[in-house]
């Protein structure tokens, strides 16, 4: 598929999309590989579920800055169902304290995880950049972003499967957060991806938001990249972030 | 050095920035020391010019940023010589186009270098940090951030040196970019201390200064951190961007 073959009719569109999740999405990387099958110690966990919180804690942040810019109060009623996910409400604790569960039973520090000191420069950049992202550009943009959740059951399935497998220090209670998400992503993207093909008739319009879901998968990738590089190989920790001891990592 | 111990008087406070580009300044990193020392392929150095050239053409967006929020008529006369430095001027080309006989004589394409297309998304995240933190943080940090550059003409040198020592298809007019930069940043890096020593007189301020040139090592690691996850090793190119060829790399 190139911009030349645009606009394409919904479906078509969606196949698009589609395919570029086949080869953009985070659940190709090798480090996402190593993890699910079992080829990371306790000390890269530690490494990932410290910085994916970088991730994670900046999600409703994206999610109110796109509120923020809808006019209609349907959309923003519905978009608001994200920030409830994240933040919790009276009685239900939402996915960022789910997440602080995980960094718990993975032994990190707690007061570290939150602060975020000590993830890597390049996770805040990647994670600063979506936020501006869906800030800053077209609403159309903004919300063909978030269609990454398109993919996420399988590669949360994925992970889910290998952790329990292989990690005797990870229990199905420090995963809970994953399990909310197997309901909650494609509730989500089942409504972005139907506005979007709605939406997006013209090829300039199609071409934005093909563009966006790459540059999303760019900023999950980035993320792997610079686990995999301060973590596994070489190994390059940058001078002030994390590092692991007592595990050989 | 901690916080504790602030506030400094200027000698001590320049003492504190000079200690973190001793421990944080991109010399330090693997990437730079295989450049230096004749260990990168051409498709490397490729790799390296087209990156970097991300990072010097948003240079005068971020000197441009900060004119915008400075009253002082001075003040932006000062600075506004950076633009002139990098965007040129009647009769003189700036650094951008220097840089760009850099790209041309590594046997780039100038059209995929000036469109960015095939960087890293790394570079892209962190080279917008910077261009925002320089529009939105005080003054005062959006200052100290170009502290760097009071650490630039070593690396330069070294940097020079290595390259017409060590890759034959790399001559001097190449590099006119660099000749450049060893008068220019000196006189940039000692306009912007003084008024860092001067202005940055209590422990929170100093606290802020010190912390903004942390974060201004981090910007520039982090692209080196890319570069040497994609092409060095392990050698991961992330989707989509640029990929040598023809030289075993």
């Amino acid at each position: 598929m190139n911009d030349a073959d645009l606009p394409l009719p919904p479906a078509g569109l969606e196949d698009a999309l589609r395919a570029i999740g086949r080869e953009r999405y985070h659940d190709r990387h090798p480090f996402h590989r190593l993890m699910r099958d079992g080829h990371l110690t306790r000390g890269q966990l530690q490494a990932w579920a410290l910085n994916r919180f970088r991730y994670q804690s900046a999600i409703p942040r994206k999610d109110a800055a796109l509120i923020a810019r809808l006019d209609d109060p349907a959309m923003r009623q519905e978009w608001r169902r994200r920030l409830v996910d994240h933040d919790g409400e009276d009685g239900d604790e939402g996915g960022i304290a789910r997440w602080l569960a995980l960094t718990d039973a993975l032994g990190l520090d707690r007061e570290m995880v939150v602060t975020g000191e000590a993830a890597l420069p390049a996770t805040r950049f990647a994670v600063e950049a979506y936020v501006r992202f869906v800030a800053e550009r077209p609403i159309l943009e903004a919300i063909a972003s978030s269609l990454t959740e398109l993919f996420a059951p399988a590669i949360i399935r994925d992970r889910v499967a290998g952790m329990l497998a292989n990690y005797p220090f990870v229990d199905p209670s420090a995963l809970a957060y994953f399990d909310r998400r197997l309901s909650q992503a494609p509730r989500d993207s089942g409504f972005a991806l139907r506005y979007v093909l709605e939406h997006a008739r013209r090829a300039d319009q199609q071409a934005a938001v093909l563009a966006a879901l790459r540059f999303k998968c760019d900023v999950l990738w980035a993320q792997l990249d610079a686990l995999h590089h301060a973590y596994v190989a070489p190994g390059h920790v940058p001078p002030g972030a994390f590092r692991p001891d007592g595990d050989g990592c």
